[in-house]
């Protein structure tokens, strides 16, 4: 397909953070970002400073969330799909973006590749400070879906978050940090992951509401430590009564503060 | 030693749930039953009626639960510590306890026997519709404690689950229910000791205040169930300014209300 231009009817400039950043995407699709994405780059410190590098990236929503609140960071995106990494581009070159452009780099590849592969790709050993992964989900996982399908997406979603943190912990320097967003029905595949690599894994919990089961957990860890696993206080999105934000969530929604307390 | 007896003056009788059942257990000590057994006991929901097995009862605090809020449990208190299952026959023959009794017996065993031992044992194959457990903690989690412990007693901690989840497994009847209470560092073995035994695990995690990691998880699951986890609505124990109860702590711990919704 020919590549996209802002100008596309297929693709929207859409403003985040109160306009301290706008991304280039896809009109429609999984592709668009959203609160995801902004819970994901909130688990980075607002005084982070460092080399954060975005897996995955899509059209850098992430990433340029934590560049645009974490004035100290420099970040790369990191994204294998040709049509993604256009929109990444696109986005780098908005004009509402000229402040941030210096401090954000792109880089095409999959972050899945392994050693010396991986290298060549241009994502370097012990390099980065943070990684923050939204990894794709696989779908088949409720209850309704016949036993082999969700059998093989429990397998795809085990070698997803193996391999994504396998490249996480060649990437990053010791003690650095990384975050995740998933379903709750990964935790299991992401703490066996983690194992070995990565200790003090602080999960936070995500409800639409209060009163509902998680819809999904953003987990944290630290490159070589050894702590144990800690469940924090959950994040609630939506006041019980009406679909307004929570003031936390509206908060975290406008790149003015953390999903941690440090 | 010598068994103990009500008037020793190293036990005590304490009541619970508002006086609806009272426990016959050592003066001090780690065997002393609090919130965890009354949080755990309300894992069943409140209509549920059948067999509850409590592994590793003490002195009965999660059967006694059990017994005093559902009406039409049946309950089997298994112990290992002869100490122990002395107290838990002291209990159950406790007069503030004649209602229950009927209700409530007592198996000297160890729940951690596999096979023929476990069914000789009085362990019978499928014969639960549900098995509370509450079993023993660790030491040496915390990050102050050296490697070599830390690393025995995650390995301990590992063995644990799996052991006292396979004899779980065997005893419930198809679709029968396991509710564990632990410490969240424990939810990745508790995870994998459940994987291809149980589904639908649902981790309530519990806080002391609302503003603080959890200090414990409750993990209920389905024998044969395949379910991914969920993560459910925390309990809070504590208002925040003050040591209160919150409501709906306070309501479990008077046996008047259910950790899940069911």
């Amino acid at each position: 397909m020919p590549a996209p231009s802002p100008d596309d009817a297929d693709c929207t400039a859409d403003a985040f953070h109160r306009g301290c950043f706008t991304l280039v995407q896809p009109r429609k699709g999984a592709h668009r970002a959203g609160m995801d994405a902004l819970v994901l780059a909130a688990a980075a410190p607002a005084d982070f400073a460092g080399l954060a590098v975005d897996f995955g990236a899509g059209a850098g929503a992430v990433g340029f969330a934590v560049a645009a609140r974490c004035q100290r960071a420099s970040v790369l995106l990191v994204e294998r799909s040709p049509e993604m990494v256009r929109y990444a581009e696109l986005s780098l070159a908005h004009p509402d973006n000229r402040h941030l452009a210096p401090r954000v780099s792109i880089l095409s590849a999959d972050v899945t590749l392994t050693g010396r592969a991986r290298t060549e790709a241009g994502l370097k050993d012990r390099s980065a400070d943070f990684v923050l992964m939204n990894p794709p989900f696989n779908d088949g996982r409720d209850r309704a879906t016949p036993d082999t399908l969700r059998h093989a997406a429990h397998v795809a979603d085990e070698q997803i978050f193996e391999a994504w943190l396998r490249s996480a912990a060649a990437v990053l320097k010791p003690r650095g940090k990384v975050a995740m967003i998933a379903r709750p029905a990964s935790i299991g595949p992401i703490l066996s992951a983690l194992a070995g690599r990565f200790g003090g894994a602080e999960i936070v919990p995500i409800h639409a509401t209060a009163d509902r089961p998680a819809i999904r957990i953003v987990v944290r860890a630290a490159r070589g430590a050894r702590g144990v696993p800690s469940l924090m206080p959950p994040l609630i999105l939506h006041e019980q009564a009406d679909n307004h934000f929570t003031p936390r969530a509206e908060a975290i929604n406008a790149g003015e503060a953390s999903l941690f307390a440090d």
